[in-house]
């Protein structure tokens, strides 16, 4: 493994920090430069070490680096792309953390430059909080990375990010982007979708004295709603960049819950048996895999 | 508190064994009889020292007791009630464990002998196994039971169920059996719904090469699926026992989903933004709750 000599991430909040922070850690680049709008985050960066150097200029950001990693919202993005392209020097690569893939291919892949090289990817790390506070060094560790290029995309470059993701500390897999967006359309939006329309339903529901009736349930309701919890910016830009397969995916949902129902309105036993049985089947296929 | 001479439980599963641990140790009970049709498992329990004495005979367990519990699974709780009412001896209290309370109170309360009182309870207590080695002695202890007289419940009999269940170490709370169901139906039966449909879409879908694409899902799925494992012909029997309330909170449920649907139709990211920060809210509520 080769250290890129300066790395820039944009965007230095829960996933960008985490990343610097073991970039550093494993010494997989000899600068880390971090570029923001909000000059006070950088600083603090700076303070506590997770960056080399923070600026709000994103010329000074990226014209010196041979890594640019796109860690700002994945709505802001495609647009972060068309702001540092022309200044990014020949042979820079450039790799993303964004959740839905197909769309922004499809915006940034005619915005690179000549000599440079873009190849997406989508690591699938999280955490409950966001920002430079909640970053750790392994949050990455372990995790599953899926890279999705194309066909136009530098097969050299392809491989050299791979590396990276792998050098970070990912189990790294190659995907087409659309099919990137399906998977993860059904394995994370749809769940996300589900769970905020379950805490709405149930939420806004009240006893005969007017209180929430959420303070009555056990803990599955806590269970299945956790992710409901999670950020409604970043969630509604992701339903809407995946909207075509997050809209199919309600639909096939929607048919699964109509034949339950339709199975208890008609007091079919055998049938809503097997409805449940099915899904302790495929929960079984679930948590028979580690990943 | 006055022990019962010799206590019944009706079944002596998860929920029955436990029961029969809890009161042994805390000395409710003088002397402990299981009714059920495994004479094996009645055997063990007896060697286990679970129970005093097990039978698959119903006028045998029944007919010395001053307390029996129906612990038998929710759909066959009414006939079990029918087979040993004939048998319970003047002054018997009898209380239950079923999910589901309107069915039940409608169905046995006709069937109550006189000089017999039945008050029913919901122990919101379980766990992902079941079955006598699954029971533990605190299994019960600081959750939630509710107890739901009627208007012929005789008051005296309420307060010594309450007692009991107090007694077991839960918090007690006495609600109307039709409020129950709804509140339930709510926080705990759609849920359940929720999880097994999601499961059912998303288990059956392949990636291109035929393998299951949940294996490629991180965390937030599982967690949101765990109740999918839940046992089948339980949850059929809980969804058809409260039928009305679980039809009527389904309706409630694609009514919230379908307003996202529309909301990511339309790419409409205030109202996306906002359903998203609703859900946000209402889980605050329930997370600020330890119950």
């Amino acid at each position: 493994m080769n250290a890129f000599k300066q790395m820039t991430i944009i965007g230095v909040g829960l996933l960008g920090a985490s990343l610097a922070k073991v970039c550093r850690e494993r010494k997989l680049a000899e600068r880390i430069v971090g570029f923001g709008r909000n000059a006070e985050n950088l600083q603090r960066a700076e303070q506590q070490n997770v960056i080399d150097h923070g600026t709000t200029v994103i010329e000074d950001a990226v014209a010196e680096s041979d890594l640019v990693v796109l860690c700002s919202p994945v709505g802001t993005i495609a647009e972060r792309f068309r702001e540092m392209a022309p200044h990014l020097k020949a042979g820079c690569l450039v790799t993303d953390v964004g959740s839905v893939k197909a769309p922004l291919v499809r915006d940034i892949e005619p915005m690179v430059p000549d000599a440079v090289h873009y190849v997406p990817a989508h690591p699938i790390a999280g955490a409950e909080q966001s920002g430079l506070d909640a970053a750790t060094v392994d949050l990455y560790e372990g995790a599953r990375c899926i890279v999705t290029p194309t066909s136009q995309t530098n097969p050299q470059a392809v491989e050299r990010i791979h590396a990276f993701w792998q050098d970070v500390g990912m189990r790294v897999q190659v995907l087409d982007a659309a099919e990137h967006d399906f998977i993860y359309g059904a394995v994370s939006h749809l769940p996300h979708v589900v769970a905020f329309a379950l805490m709405n339903t149930v939420g806004q529901l009240k006893t005969r004295e007017q209180e929430d009736i959420v303070h009555l349930s056990a803990g599955g309701l806590r269970d299945i709603t956790r992710i409901a919890s999670s950020d409604p910016v970043m969630w509604r830009d992701i339903c809407l960049a995946n909207k075509t397969h997050v809209l199919d995916l309600i639909d096939r949902f929607q048919d699964a819950l109509g034949e339950i129902k339709q199975r208890i309105e008609q007091d079919d036993a055998a049938g809503l048996k097997e409805s449940f049985k099915n899904a302790n089947g495929h929960r079984g296929k679930l948590v028979g895999n580690n990943s």
